[in-house]
């Protein structure tokens, strides 16, 4: 055969290849089969910076066994171009530093000889490209073992690529196909829907491998093992008792200039919360299967893991901007000089699970550009149960059990500038496996976390190894627990994407960017919810409207009772205090307290605030009643039981005697007349109450004027002597049992609450009419001898 | 008159004062009346240390105006003596630092002059001095306001002063008597009642000053007013969802040399933590009146803060004892070589309170003698809620959210050496009243609970006061919320009985003392119980006698089924434990638990087991059906249902939906035949629970040999297709409602627990007997294909 050399006769490489191969200690004779590893975008950014060095770091791992290779470069670029660019990359490989230098001469000599250019533009191109491979495998005798097919090139070009892999790239049948795809995969829970299915129709679900290349960093590759390794330390205190806090952090230093094209679409969420931090975040939270090398297992437990996740809302997130970004957007993107960008590029979330295990347990995800440093870590911070009489400076240095308990996987950079697993010194002293993982040294002054790195046991690996060579490694041996799956990724997109929606048209905090941060981006856990700690610096993104407190409460009348309106917030929180008020008195007055509360959405706040803020609440002697019902089973997500008790009930200790729902559903049936449950609700209340007088009875007002389920022209419970009735409303669920207004208007105090203004029309229209509940129920509500009083918002008020 | 001396003519004393008074700024005339000051123990340790000084300070601040004084010290010693040796201290006293040294000279001879000893033994004693006071006043015209008698004599000696006060020395009516008692009151519940019925027989409430000393601290008498004057910003953070921990702690460094006579009888928890570290527990935790000056709302107040704490237990405290306290107590009592005292001279204890705004916050009450440092304080420290995304060394050092969030009261010593107040510059600046308080400088390097000081607003007294001055002054005042109240003191030995009555035999840990003690005494919350953190280090203090868990578990056989047994505590430990096993798999295979619970004594300790320890008991799942119930009221204390909510229900969360009380009350009538109770609860299992067939099913046996309510020659539930009925009971109330027994068989798992001596012949018997359900329904405990176990304690199985 004629000399090797760089030539693009393919059959030549492929004869030089197996040369090669045969002066190397395992001869190519011993070759399991052959992999074709084709690189679509080869001299693209990312090919450059790292999948050629993956590559060439996988025919380093195996050229010595197993397999036999040949690399293909592919873009759109003209060959000769195309080539040029191409060897200019793979010239500039390097060794890694345990490597012999004549050695890594002549292996990178070998692997540039394995490697070769296509042009893949038509479809004529791909059909090319299979025959060469076919025709070269045939030459050398060569059975085949599978072909990677690996898409470093924008989303759009996805695919037409595809479908001419499928329909002309195919291995022959008992040879494998895995195409290797990076993301975006879409840009919500719609589109990345989309692309899954376009996708599902050339590739099988095994074929394909999403990278995440988080997934490659070693700290976090290793966290599945860890747990699994440390079962015996981590069973008893992996959990919501001794757990206080999660932080999964990647801070970078750079900013988005020359990539807001991209950046302006996606945003910090999309491009590291839905996927780098969220993978990391489901390797902590999910439960552990119990072979964590079954990919399958591990990826059934991902799964569930999400299920756990609690929804996000609009309060889950604070967002930040840096100060350059709108005119970096501007110039890039030629927009004009007002144009303002809203897309955060930074962002601290608050997850929740609702397992067993994590309930309770704050994740604080956070990432964001124009930071202070460079840094990615995940921190379990453990839950101080010590106490220790000695006085902090009389203490030995040891491993005090005062001291904070942590375990750290450091991605890498800040100031260990290398992957790392720290544990605490007074939790364990953890089993890691000796051949990747070694005690580091570092200098025991260092900090990190608030304390000295000889507070520690540290790790490091034995060998440090780019995210990219270990997923293309991890793609080489079929490892799909390294990827996302279609499943993973689409469960992702719909844990992420109401959020999405959500702070779509929000504005992000402006940030300078760098030190000059300060405390600017702090935020804190309120009420479930995140804030930003300090109050919004003067220079706004947009002038602040006006907000609640910058209001007083509103003191007048309406309809000739007491009218109190503020923003929907401190009126709220003003009702709750009245209650609270009228609880303690009766409770002080008659030993107990009768309160009939109404379903519907206004009153969730409430229950809320009761629920959170009202310690002093006299619950114990407090009955609860229920106004009106929908006729549903109680644990129905459409009871109003159902979300008093989920709102209210499960927070404060009332007793379960002093519970009462309304009966709808009897002998296994809801709401039939002859069951009686209304005749049974109202002997109760005449049973429990005096004079069948509620302390307080709070109310709302619908649209239409329905108060209670009294609706207009209702035929019951407007008028006579029946105090609870069934009632039909106008909107599903059709039947409704409720307390008459008669009963009602017997009560020592009716409240009624009107938030919103989808009730500003009927707000102006109440205030004007008379006594007309046949027309307006709301408008029959009139306590014989007891007070009302008007609970509206200044949006229902005002308009 | 004749001139003035030290004499002892009380006419020619009072005559001085008066004539002193006169040259004074406000003159006598304006006296509104004369107060007598008799201190009983006149030359004791306490009356020289601090009782005269707090007297002469009292004269410092209230000789210009309001009332005129004289003082009367008094004691067993004959006059000549006590004399001597009351004025060797009296001529010691010193006036305040602000005070000028002129008018403190003149201050300090009018004091003496006021001043003289009386013996006071017998009857004819305390006579006699009541004549002498009359006397003075009627020749000194001046009108009586009141008289206080200082008790500083041993408790012993109490009864007998208290009733000649009584019979001899009362003032006339329209002045006032005020005691004032100096602890110890009692050594537990009993004998402190007892000696509160005592002292009732001579006084009446209002005339009684109980005085823990602690309440005169100036930190700790700030508490209440530091709550009040700062509501705006504590009212969101005081509670369970802000606040982490609370420590209170006093140290010493002495130890108990030369006082073991008393110190052997009391130990620390009745020496420290009953009194002074309770009532500073109580200031924190008990809800703040609308007026805190009113002492009648504090004191209420805080009496129903004492009915929120949690009982404690023996898990819920550590105890030490310092290396050479045996030795001291053995050579001062004179006591044998091989005497082992267990009296603790370190304790730690975890109490928890159940009111809705601290439950599950831990406050952890501290207090050793031979300790590192001699300190006190009470430290609230917060939440951390916050995520701060600059790097800890880029950060301004000013006041960032991250850092710890603490509000301490210091009350003296320590580092700081004064009492103080000291609040974490990111929580909030404290308003503080200005005529009492100032912000203080110290250097604001010293670090203090994990912070320098300038991270905090820190204040200390204008004037730092000893404690026994600011009670004597609000003796003075009549401000009984500074005292105990006798209703006060029981409540506080009502709550601590049971924990020192548990722990009477319990031998503490022995620590050496000093900055020796290191890590020793540093001790964990674990499970809602304390334990030190270091093993038990080798020298015990004796040879431990056995307990229960130095026996192992039994396990064996019963009736062909298997058996365990221990003492009663560990085998309850052991079933709840067996219990949350079968609850976790049974929600993981069906996603719910069916759990039904018989009524009756024994399974109470199992509910509380179950309330406390097990937090991963899937209680969400879980559903609670009854064995049995009585025909009462659900909310009746008889009731079954009753029992289980007071004990387990109320302290987990199992959602409304998911409990099943026997429906015994229907239609205001109980177990009435055709209102059809049976039928319904049946209906319910068979819609609830797959093939009627519940995960587990706790039984008890009685010593009639019955199970559930099913009794011997019962006419239903024995057999038969009935799964539900109602029975008779031979005692009362006799009516009951019952599962059957084929429906307890066809369980998956029945668990009988069987506790207590009187258990033991019913234990042998059915041991022996086959299958006799008509004669002990317990026999027929056979499920069909479920797993039987019998828990059955020592006491039961072996008499």
């Amino acid at each position: 055969p004629r000399a090797c050399g760089t030539g693009w006769h393919p059959g030549g490489t492929a004869v030089c290849a197996v040369l090669f191969l045969g002066a190397l200690p395992s001869p190519a004779a011993t070759s399991q089969g052959h992999v074709s590893v084709i690189l679509l975008g080869a001299t693209g950014d990312l090919a450059r910076k790292y999948l050629w060095q993956g590559l060439f770091q996988l025919y380093l791992d195996h050229a010595s066994g197993g397999h036999s290779f040949t690399f293909h470069g592919a873009a759109l670029t003209a060959p000769e171009r195309g080539q040029r660019l191409m060897f200019d990359v793979l010239k500039k490989l390097s060794c890694p530093p345990d490597e012999p230098p004549d050695r890594c001469a002549v292996l990178k000599d070998q692997f540039l000889r394995l490697s070769q250019y296509h042009q893949l533009n038509t479809a004529e191109n791909y059909t090319a490209l299979n025959t060469e491979i076919e025709m070269l495998l045939r030459q050398e005798g060569l059975k085949e073992a599978g072909r990677i097919f690996y898409f470093s090139v924008p989303p759009f070009a996805y695919t037409d690529i595809a479908r001419h892999i499928n329909s002309s790239c195919r291995p022959p049948p008992g040879a494998w196909l895995r195409v290797v795809l990076e993301k975006p995969f879409g840009h919500d829970l719609e589109s990345a829907r989309e692309l899954a299915a376009e996708l599902a129709g050339f590739f099988r679900e095994e074929e394909m491998y999403r990278v995440d290349h988080y997934l490659g960093k070693q700290a976090i590759a290793h966290i599945l093992p860890f747990r699994d390794q440390n079962r015996q330390f981590l069973d008893p205190i992996w959990n919501r008792h001794h757990v206080e806090r999660v932080e999964i952090v990647l801070k970078e230093t750079v900013d988005a200039k020359g990539r807001t094209s991209f950046y302006e679409q996606y945003g910090v969420i999309r491009d590291v919360l839905q996927n780098h931090l969220t993978e990391a975040l489901l390797f902590l939270t999910m439960e552990l299967p119990g072979n964590v090398s079954s990919a399958g297992e591990v990826l059934q437990r991902k799964l569930q893991g999400f299920q756990s996740l609690r929804g996000l809302g609009k309060g889950s997130a604070v967002l930040g901007q840096y100060a350059a970004y709108g005119g970096q957007v501007r110039e890039e993107l030629q927009r004009a000089q007002g144009y303002v960008s809203t897309t955060p590029t930074f962002a601290g979330v608050l997850i929740h699970s609702d397992s067993l295990r994590w309930e309770g347990v704050p994740f604080l995800l956070t990432s964001g550009k124009a930071l202070d440093e460079r840094v990615g870590y995940v921190r379990v911070l453990f839950k101080n149960r010590a106490y220790c009489p000695q006085s902090g400076t009389l203490r030995d240095a040891g491993s005090s059990q005062c001291k904070a308990k942590q375990i750290i996987f450091y991605i890498g950079h800040g100031a260990l500038n290398t992957p790392a697993v720290l544990v605490s010194r007074n939790l364990f002293k953890p089993v890691m496996p000796a051949s990747s993982w070694k005690e580091a040294a570092f200098q025991p002054e260092l900090h990190v976390f608030g304390q000295p790195l000889s507070d520690y046991y540290v790790y490091s690996p034995m060998r440090e190894r780019d995210a990219y060579s270990v997923l293309i490694s991890s793609i080489y041996h079929g490892r799909k627990d390294f990827f996302i799956t279609t499943e993973n990724l689409l469960a992702s997109w719909e844990f992420w994407t109401p959020l999405l929606d959500s702070i779509s048209h929000q504005s992000p905090r402006l940030y300078p960017g760098g030190v000059e941060n300060q405390h600017l981006l702090d935020f804190e856990m309120v009420g479930g919810e995140l804030a930003f700690a300090l109050a919004e610096p003067i220079e706004l993104l947009q002038p602040k409207a006006p907000t609640p407190s910058d209001y007083k409460t509103i003191q007048a009348k309406y309809r000739q009772s007491p009218l109190v309106s503020a923003w929907a917030e401190e009126l709220v929180s003003q009702l709750a205090s009245d209650m609270e008020r009228a609880a303690s008195s009766a409770v002080a007055r008659a030993g107990h307290f009768h309160l009939a509360l109404s379903g519907g959405s206004s009153p969730v706040v409430l229950f809320q605030q009761l629920a959170r803020h009202h310690y002093a609440f006299p619950w114990r002697y407090t009955h609860i009643w229920l106004v009106d019902e929908r006729c549903v089973p109680l644990a129905d997500p459409e009871s109003n039981f159902f979300s008093l008790h989920d709102h209210l009930l499960q927070s404060v200790r009332v007793p379960y005697f002093n519970i009462h729902p309304m009966p709808v559903h009897l002998n296994q049936r809801l709401c039939v007349e002859e069951d009686r449950g209304t005749e049974l609700y109202a002997k109760e209340i005449a049973a429990l109450v005096a004079n069948a007088s509620f302390d307080l009875v709070l109310l709302g007002m619908g649209a239409d004027g329905h108060t209670a389920s009294l609706f207009p022209h209702s035929e019951n419970g407007l008028e006579g002597a029946q105090t609870v009735v069934l009632t039909e409303s106008p909107v599903k669920p059709h039947q409704r049992m409720s307390l008459s207004l008669p009963l009602i208007n017997r009560a020592r105090k009716v409240f009624v609450l009107v938030l919103g203004k989808g009730k500003h029309n009927i707000t102006s229209l109440i205030s004007r009419v008379g006594h007309e509940p046949r027309k307006w129920p709301i408008s029959g509500v009139s306590p014989s001898s007891g007070r009302l009083v008007w609970y509206v918002d200044y949006e229902a008020l005002l308009g």
